[in-house]
């Protein structure tokens, strides 16, 4: 990894991307953006994961047909009404890439629509339609921070990162912006990143790779167990960089493939430490498990435990309920060997030896739960896998952000 | 169901059992009853239904060995120590029944424990040997509504109910006592219900009608989706109502598990209503799904959804979210023709038909969700199968109770 040089810069930092965002008047509050643009200047072999969830968005609908050639060269998103559970949605979904394919002066199937907000509401195209002249004038190499605003709902910060490395003396970056407060999150704030790429690499290579970072970087986020209609993860990549395409697993594969799952591991954990109402960021690592599934199970299951999340908002060291969620995780293993111990930039405590709990200063577990960055470390004791979960602590804030979103 | 006469009594309704609830020493709070005794002048048949959580408390794993032969005779529960994760847990609860046994004078074999409260403190045994002789003493037909006080934990109102029926010409009187703010739910807050019946009736069919009931009723309920490592449902039944004892399936055994079902399903309610931090029961029916299994995990799904759960709160109509919840239930379903309906004391309304929205009075929606009693009504429209489930609102007290609750 000590190759990968990571940047603040989000979609424009690879070669030939452009972007911004624009209020165009789908939300009501004009202070905030709410239609936001990537394009590439030419052709990008591209690839997209969608949400499990049967419930699916109409822009889902779309930019799943549009991809089936796995080209695109721009992408569509609005944010304050997430078009989904419409009866006019796929229409519109439709019209949204229509009308900016017009104004690109591309093939409206080479666009990647999404849509994030509000479940159920009727999508207005109007002020998509009159705005998009003026959001395509705007697109340039420094409109990255702008289209990363643009997506925002209930995010307090918004999300972009990228990564550069070297490809046989070619400098290859990719870049990404998200939103959300969790891929398993309110249908208000779906999980979207768009990630952009100078690299040469075969459709077939980029979907491989795409798939392998999410599992473990999206995949392994939660704020509250809600999984969207709308989550959405796309990547383009258009060979600006110009290194000889990668077309098969092989070194300069695995070069790709780690700097887009170390970027999206970047920003997962950007996500959960922005979940709703959050006050800190929660990681949960598992070692010493039978499997790699197993391991990432466990790991959710505490990442995603109400009162693990609780506790940790109120810096209360009550390893109990962490024990009781990996217990209520299902599988086949033994919760007789289980050592934990809590750790922070503040200390690390060991709180439970072989399942049973070990004095500790509550004193001192207190000061390391005070900081904004805690991890819970699990041994097993019983295998070689490992996985990391992120996650954020449960607080009035989500209880008020939520029982009043819509009104 | 119309010769089922439900009352306000407990444990103690059916024949034979005495029962009381005191304060020995394990809380702080001298004001809070922390120890419960129940007591059949004759032994039982006896069954019971543990937690599923691999991290399993001391007083399952004894309970479990004393109910191998079937037969019981007395309850002894503590609340404010869980006994759990302790490297004395099993000694400790096995002292509990020894003492008890002596106290009352049967086999301690014949003792049912339970303890609930933190996990991993360690349970002081000294304050219930001193305390037992006096309880022994004041057990009462009469001391049920104390027994049950004494299992609270943060439980706002004590759970007590019983049914009566015929059977034969004989009234046989099933009675139950709970504690706990879920099933699904805090470590701390563990589900307990104890059952007592005058029935005659075998320990296999007092079996299988614990299994049946519990399948509708406590696994049904869900308040934040954390499963405790001491939930247990205990029944002993005393024959002293005199029926002819039910040793088969048929009309009697009907009967008397139909009765066993309608109670711990009013148990189950008087748990989920008083949920942590709870202000409304929540109610879930699925019908019209392809099979029953599936019905209860798209009935659970909806009442487990944090989002849900937060808008019940907020007496806000936020039905995308009831569609989102429904829509990641894992199984195979079609999720294009749901209609819901939100209804209440105060009116009943659809908000969506074939999975998509229909204009409906958001100040009719509010004056519904208003109300202390939420049902959600789900109709699949693509089989026969129904289910309900019931669960509570997601607060703000909610996060202080368990924000700080061991500290």
């Amino acid at each position: 990894m000590s190759n990968y040089t990571f940047s603040e810069k989000g979609v424009c930092a690879p070669k030939g991307f452009q972007a911004n965002g624009i209020y165009c008047g789908i939300r009501k509050n004009h202070t905030k953006k709410d239609l936001a643009m990537i394009f590439s200047t030419t052709p990008c072999q591209a690839a997209a994961m969608y949400t499990q969830n049967k419930v699916c968005g109409a822009p889902i609908t779309v930019t799943r047909h549009h991809l089936e050639n796995g080209i695109a060269q721009a992408v569509i998103v609005n944010s304050g009404i997430a078009n989904t559970c419409n009866a006019d949605g796929v229409e519109k979904a439709t019209a949204m890439c229509q009308l900016t394919g017009s104004a690109l002066g591309i093939s409206p199937y080479d666009v990647i629509v999404a849509s994030t907000g509000v479940i159920g509401q009727p999508l207005p195209l109007e002020p998509i339609e009159s705005t998009l002249p003026a959001l395509v004038e705007s697109l340039s190499c420094e409109g990255g921070e702008s289209a990363a605003q643009a997506i925002m709902t209930t995010d307090v910060i918004k999300k972009e990162c990228s990564v550069s490395f070297d490809i046989n003396g070619k400098t290859v970056t990719i870049g990404a912006m998200a939103k959300g407060s969790g891929m398993i999150q309110p249908n208000m704030a779906t999980m979207l990143c768009f990630v952009t790429s100078d690299a040469a690499i075969s459709c077939e290579m980029l979907t491989a790779a795409l798939h392998e970072a999410v599992a473990d970087s999206f995949n392994m986020v939660s704020i509250d167990g809600d999984t969207s209609t709308n989550d959405m993860v796309s990547v383009m990549a258009n060979g600006q960089a110009e290194n000889a395409e990668i077309t098969q697993k092989g070194e300069e594969y695995a070069l790709f493939a780690n700097a887009l799952k170390a970027l999206l591991i970047e920003m997962a954990k950007k996500i959960a430490g922005d979940g709703e109402g959050a006050t800190k960021l929660l990681a949960c690592t598992v070692e010493g498990a039978p499997t790699i599934p197993l391991a990432k199970k466990i790991a959710k299951s505490v990442i995603n435990s109400s009162l693990v999340k609780t506790a940790v908002f109120g810096a209360d060291a009550n390893w109990g309920r962490i024990l009781c969620a990996i217990g209520y995780t299902e599988g086949d293993f033994s919760a007789d060997c289980i050592d934990v111990h809590i750790s922070s930039p503040a200390g690390r405590i060991q709180v439970c030896v072989d399942s049973f709990g070990v004095p500790f200063s509550e004193e001192e577990a207190k000061k390391i739960l005070l900081e904004k960055e805690i991890s819970i470390e699990i041994s097993m004791k019983q295998g070689e896998a490992a996985a990391t979960a992120w996650g954020c602590d449960l607080t009035y804030d989500y209880v008020k952000i939520n029982g009043d979103y819509r009104t």
